[in-house]
């Protein structure tokens, strides 16, 4: 699955993808409208608009971009009905071609992270049968438990050929709280990013590791840092956009060979009808926004990174 | 919901909490059979069993133990099916009167983790209705993002009466490989409970914060050092019994009230008719097993703690 992302952004040329984050309040009237209409305004009736949204943003873009990135809380927070509209829009992505990071930030401890392992990678035994659940492609894991949170889902994804992204930097401005504390003269994140040097040894595809890890674009010192101990990860970078990140500050998480790095964006690009500059397309064509928005956000990294 | 879990503590005098983890390996043949024959080896089919599972212990110890703690990863292993058997699990905890504790590990940045927080302890806005959703008492998070990811929880929290348990120092073998690491002078643990410490500050309930602390029963003398660190913060005690923890480690991880800790144990107790000690039992009357195994734990650590 490595290898897919690999080749999908060489094709598309296009280091990036979407995060399907959807909000009630991102996602236009009409949509709105008819979901309530259909279910009233019920837990079903949300989960059908944020369905809606979703299949129009990637109907409109699917051509375009190599991967999407389904955030997961975004649809925990209606439950049951959410969950389905996550797995829904999982499955149409893969049908459209692209690769899908479910971004989970799970982690625990051997049986546990096992689990969910399975529940989002792997395959579950129930008698004699075997059924795939969320069945991502790769998934984000938080590495706060060590080396015993993070095996259970290698297994999983060399039975798989899949992946993970484990966090090391975060975007968010308390991140450095604990990810920047010195230890030995190091920050914490470093230690982290050669933990997933380390791992992704154990699980390589032919130039990139099916482990990777989780930077965010508003620290390019440290990305650059971080660049250079990781130098077979795939660095997924978030906080671009909407949460300051700017292209010209991406180079440092790029190798020589132009890959290395996905960067996301998601309200700037799903709500992208919302921005001044996207305005004129008025909800009612949200998905041509989002559409528009992908290819300016594909020239302003390429340009800045000399693709 | 932090003074009914001291009330409840008080009352049954049991500072425990049974950890509803289910595995299809655990649970007994007759309810898998009656499961599979009623739903064939599907994903219903294993929910069920793991449903029915979870009754037949609940009813059988609800009235000695003050709370139970489902692991989200053991239901979302199988899917949407699993999620409703974690669901169904946890209204019927609750109709027993018993507090639940949903050990989910989640930890984002901003609307992220609200999302997670509304999903899981608060209700979401759908028009003009407000929805619970999984809706459980406390729920356990990851710090690693920092405050910027703690913080949401806390804000639901306080709207909800609800608590959340922080990830402070890991039961399993690999946690020291980031939570042990010195910062000037003092492991990470001790700086995030500091941490906990001061969220607890902003969410208190009568005795004890809203903001408790997961510190694994196999480091006891760790245990000593954050009890000290976040006075007022109860402590989750995960890593007894089955992980090895022993009670008369556990006396550390209490304050002088008797109370401030709550002891975890899952395997040891729901699949308590698989050890030689409780064999005479049988699969049959796993449950019975599961209540001798929860009248035991509570009399070894109120001996180990003096209680």
């Amino acid at each position: 699955m490595i290898n897919k992302l690999v080749e999908e952004i060489q094709k598309k040329n296009a280091p990036i993808v979407v995060g399907l984050d959807p909000m009630l309040s991102y996602i236009p009237e009409h949509i709105i409208k008819k979901a309530f209409d259909e279910y009233g305004e019920t837990l079903e009736g949300a989960a059908e608009a944020v369905w809606q949204y979703n299949k129009g943003i990637v109907d409109a873009a699917y051509d375009l971009i190599p991967a999407v990135k389904p955030q997961i809380a975004m649809y925990e927070q209606f439950g049951i009905e959410g969950l389905k509209a996550f797995k829904k829009t999982i499955d149409y992505c893969k049908e459209k071609g692209l690769v899908v990071i479910g971004d989970i930030k799970r982690g625990d401890i051997g049986t546990t992270s096992a689990a969910y392992a399975t529940g989002h990678l792997g395959k579950v035994q129930v008698g004699n049968k075997k059924y795939s659940l969320f069945d991502e492609d790769f998934v984000t894991v938080n590495p706060y438990l060590g080396t015993d949170g993070i095996k259970p889902f290698i297994d999983v994804c060399k039975e798989e050929k899949k992946g993970i992204f484990v966090l090391v930097k975060t975007s968010n401005k308390s991140s450095g709280e604990f990810q920047d504390r010195i230890i030995d003269g190091r920050p914490l994140y470093e230690i982290v990013g050669e933990y997933v040097a380390q791992w992704g040894e154990e699980h390589m595809g032919d130039t990139y590791s099916y482990v990777g890890a989780v930077v965010g674009a508003t620290y390019p010192e440290m990305g650059k840092v971080l660049r250079k101990i990781m130098p077979k990860s795939f660095i997924l970078v978030p906080g671009y956009g909407a949460q300051g990140g700017k292209a010209e500050d991406l180079k440092p998480y790029f190798n020589e060979d132009g890959l290395g790095a996905i960067v996301n964006s998601s309200r700037g690009i799903i709500a992208a009808y919302k921005q001044e500059k996207y305005s004129s397309f008025g909800g009612a064509n949200y998905a041509d926004a989002s559409r528009q928005a992908v290819v300016d956000m594909i020239a302003d990294i390429n340009g800045a990174i000399g693709r």
